[in-house]
């Protein structure tokens, strides 16, 4: 098909030119003296990503599922309890891949459209008074119902409950595009991957550990090798990697780190928080709902929208795949055919997503679902155009 | 800025991820025995594009400009006449070359937003008894208003008046984007560059000469090298060049046209003409005005719009690029702050063409004319809606 | 410091610009009904290069070492036995991962220099009559010393023990470029990395899994997700991955595999042969030894060269980086400082092979190893010639 | 053929990774606000790699030969008279395009295998009493018989003889290699190409003319149009270019300027000249000679190596191509079959050179010229560690 494709899921995310031009790169010797040259500023400028000053980076050759492996086998020992809320098909894994990875899990059930509830957490917590729980994940934003939870409260509920519990954090689809604070917030352990906000293909999964995560990871016996948190520490130190690293990712990332520290973090998150914002108005001004019960569950990177009842999402799916060029995200489990989701992360801008909005409102159309062709274009323009004033506005004062 | 920036000028285009990819070339040398693989098929594929059987293709290293350049200097003699029309800033550019490279042209005046004039073109060489007038320049798609001739019409002008003049026509913008066919409309010298219907950047000039035309070369005394038909066509017999051809844009050319064969040269014209139904529709919902004086002078690869009295064009391009991070064409000369372009040609696709014109319209209501957001994007939405049932129900009929 | 690079390390190997072009791909959805296309015929075409018809490929977005701990916690429970052989230092961290990973490992250490000697496994086996030995891992190429083992004897050596273990073999730096075969060996877990005969940037793990180690992988309890054969095999049953797999590698492998193919894989490892042949003969020109003790042990992609006594192969490595831009692999443990390592596998040809024989001469020249410069090359270039009069010879006949 | 091309033609010539991967760039609008802060900055470093602080630099898309086209055109009028020397195929063709663009071209024709001789000049240029020679000509690198010229003592003469001819130097194969000093040695016009020392793919030509040659610009009444002065000093002055320009190009330029400085001019070229040394200790070893005819002929950017009586040079070439994988030189013309050139100019190290002199070795062994394998690749590796030592002696001191 002509033109350039429309991709809207929630990642893998569009790579920028400038780094998909800097990863056509040469092969060389990964234990060269001017290696760590590239190496060591990616540690340091990544835990700036993290808003971290005490944690320390890994960068592991493998999808962020791997990451999460890492979390887990190298802080926690065999049998260990782990306090996890599922609303999502992403939360759903995380705690499918706890129990195969032999640790016991409470699962805390939340409506999917709603997120982590704190409250209910430290109300656990507080019961655990020997302290069997040894980690809490939460999911920053669930990609799949596009519903962010407030990991500044999961850490005050830990801490109210004055719980020692180490806290887990996926951060796939927020690092780098939501307001994200490991040391203000005390994640433990902070997970994600390249291929969303970072900009980049996947391939390199990335995890910020804190000083507490790392002294658990002296003491915790699941087996690892792969993922082991000592010999990347011991390689990593000078600037090297225990086995081959991706060339091409360590390239792309130090240009993406480069674009990222450019438009400057907070207006990164900034910029998806107004991108997001006209997509909500078009949602609205197309009289349908997220799948995000409240605004305060709104994420700023991906929105999943409800088709009215009798339709199937999967059509207007396969409609914008196959008559606009348009990749959208599907509903998973729970959700199928229920929702279809438009990611908004990462590269992108203001005209990118009106076209994809006006993508999504043909192929609502041609499947019949009553939208007014143009309204939801007309409402994001307006939201922009308003968020531009605003932003003038506020530079003039 | 963030995401990728809207091109939607007029030239250069977008050039598609695979022609790119196929441009990273190492170097080579170009005398070698293996080379003419690479260059033959080219100058075959490019006379199915040019719609010639007859012709001959010239590849120089150079923009447009040259290839306009060798059509004179090798088939006129110093002195020589040229019947030219102007109605923009490139037919006036053609006019100020013949007249620098030392041929006396006699201009017709045709109003900007209209084209060329056979019946006119007719009248003057039916009184050209003695055939002082050797050439006849037309532009097939003038950039500047967006206005496109018939070029069809020119041939039959020329043989209604029994003149032998060759027929040179600008095909810059409209090769491989409208319908011309050389051989049907006796077309003598095409000329064309690489950065518009062909997909690749500039730097590569593009000239299909008839045997009339190479039969006028043997006589013409004009001074050339650099551009000499003979030195070209000796080289090229056997798939060399004689000087270092620009490899990056062969190699792409050679992937530019495998896209154009897979999608079927009549089906890239199709769709030139379905998406700039869109646009004209969006200006039609705005209430303005395409430059272009009438529906027959409308060109599918390029809208000049008119801004309401009042307004400066200039405005609506500038904030175009620094707010909304899309390139627009600017009015030139005569229409310069009048009109603003919108280039609809090449690698494009429906959503991209959406994006542009919401773009367009915030920058619009942006600088203050008086247009309603959304209306543009409706309009085209319903134009391309109901273009793809039309080409659905074809299909099934 | 100008000009290519000579990288001459035992992996990553040099990217083909074929290779390198093919992986700047936009991002896509990895769920998109077309991404199959892409994805199933790679498990197909990688079936060709293990020299399997029964085996299943699995893909890890991983380093080499993520696949051999998926072989081992795929198909092994806790407290297994596994029969190893080390001498080397590739051999010894397979070893160290199977004890991490809680398996019990009987060693047999072999001297550095030599391989695995199928007759003291078939003696241990034959002892072994209540089968506690599940696995016998064997490393096909010795990628520190330069060392190939005969992987078709032990397989005789254990089916001659007629012991029920399975057969795990390290094909990480000769797959594509030795000789393998892996049902004419009844290989169960083949295990090999995208970075060296593969041509392919490290961050793909490639894993041939025999229908008896399925079978295995259905029983074995350790813990694994990430790596988990069933999750894989569902997903990829039709073209997907249970994560977002690496697109700029797969797309990067469909055309190292069109390189391949074409060269045909039997001519690819003639020319390693061929290759290797040349490097040999410089060794033997300039008066020193291989690490590997007897011919029966030398690799056809590396070759690792022993330093005369008093001399540091430290000072060759670094005087051949800093001073005429090539990089060459140290010795590793037992043989650091004692040897360097010149990497010939992968995209090579033998004026590469030669810069590279001409580097090492200078090299070892400058710190004073006596060896005549041209005298390596000279014999390299011989061996060449013969075998080029060779091959056309057999041509003929 | 597996592995990299060895390309040794005196170009085009490779291009380093870098500038390969510089070039991969989306399009973008040349008339943009922005374009300018890419483009100026390179017309001020062009003129530090001509030594010019008074010339103006041009940029054509074009190959070099439209250059020499534009320097005539531009400063010369119909009829002029051109002194110019031949003693090559591209000194011919420099001839034949000044006879064919109308000047009347008094030729000075020198032995093939030496260059141009001032003392002649200066005779030539103290007889025309009446100035009617308008131009000199001259060749710094003779890239058919690898001859580099003395053009500062040909300025001495034209100066001597109190002449004012404008002085034309061809730097084609002499720029960002040579050392060339266009103030100092007085050239009017510099003409170049972006495919030898620049490190470019061929497309772009430059061209450096003198304020001397910029006054002569205004008088001049030859025709021109695509090459012509004051268009391209009209549009350059903003930053911007008369037509669409090569984009790719002018960003991969950027990035070789940016080589070219990081390694400094005066340090590229003494690598150029010790490379060469290289070559020639390589010839001598074999006991051949090269076409230049005395040292002080010798060129640092191509060798032309002449083979011994009763062997084709075209042997030797077709067997370094289909054999070992590498492309040379051809001889042309006068020469043809006499000669095979290697050049080696652009981004070449040592190790690279040996590769391609090892090839040529084997080649002419393999067509049975009696050279001794190894012998040319130990006289250069002396050659090397030699001038490595010096070097290093000269920094100590």
């Amino acid at each position: 098909m002509a033109g350039r494709h429309f991709l809207f899921v929630p990642g893998p995310t569009n790579v920028p030119d400038r780094v998909l031009r800097a990863m056509v790169v040469p092969m060389e010797d990964h234990r060269s003296p001017k290696f760590p040259e590239l190496t060591l500023p990616l540690f340091q400028d990544l835990k700036k990503i993290f808003k971290t000053t005490d944690g320390q980076v890994f960068l592991y050759p493998s999808s962020g599922t791997g990451a999460w492996e890492a979390a887990f086998t190298n802080t926690l020992s065999p049998g260990d309890k782990v306090l996890a809320s599922r609303f999502g098909q992403f939360t759903h894994l995380w705690i499918d891949m706890a129990q195969r990875l032999g640790f016991e899990v409470q699962v805390l059930e939340e409506e999917w459209g709603t997120g982590v509830k704190p409250e209910k957490i430290e109300e656990i917590l507080r019961a655990d008074k020997s302290h069997q729980i040894k980690a809490v994940t939460a999911c920053h934003n669930e990609t799949a119902t596009g519903v962010a939870s407030d990991i500044g409260a999961v850490r005050k509920a830990i801490d109210a409950a004055g719980h020692p519990a180490l806290l887990y954090v996926d951060t796939v689809s927020s690092l780098a595009s939501l307001d994200f604070r490991q040391d203000e917030w005390g994640v433990d352990l902070a997970i994600s991957g390249s291929q969303k906000g970072l900009m980049l293909p996947a391939g390199l999964s990335v995890l910020s550990a804190s000083p507490k995560a790392i002294a658990a990871s002296k003491k915790a016996t699941s087996k690892r090798c792969y993922f082991d948190f000592e010999d990347m520490t011991k390689a990593n130190a000078t600037g090297y990697f225990p086995y081959t690293p991706p060339l091409p990712l360590l390239y792309g990332l130090r240009e993406a780190l480069k674009i990222l520290s450019e438009e400057g973090l907070d207006n990164v998150i900034a910029r998806h928080h107004r991108l997001a914002g006209g997509v909500r108005a078009a949602v609205k001004a197309w009289g349908l709902q997220p799948c995000a019960k409240e605004p305060k569950w709104y994420s700023d990177t991906v929105t999943a929208i409800v088709v009215p009842p009798g339709y199937n999402a999967v059509d207007v799916i396969s409609t914008a795949y196959n008559r606009y060029n348009m990749s959208l995200g599907a509903g998973l489990s729970q959700v199928a055919g229920k929702v279809f989701r438009i990611g908004h992360l990462g590269d992108l801008n203001e005209l990118m997503l009106l076209g994809a909005i006006s993508g999504a409102e043909m192929a609502m159309a041609d499947v019949g679902i009553p939208v007014e062709l143009g309204s939801g274009v007309a409402a994001a323009q307006a939201h922009y155009r308003a968020a531009n004033a605003a932003a003038k506005a506020e530079k003039a004062a």
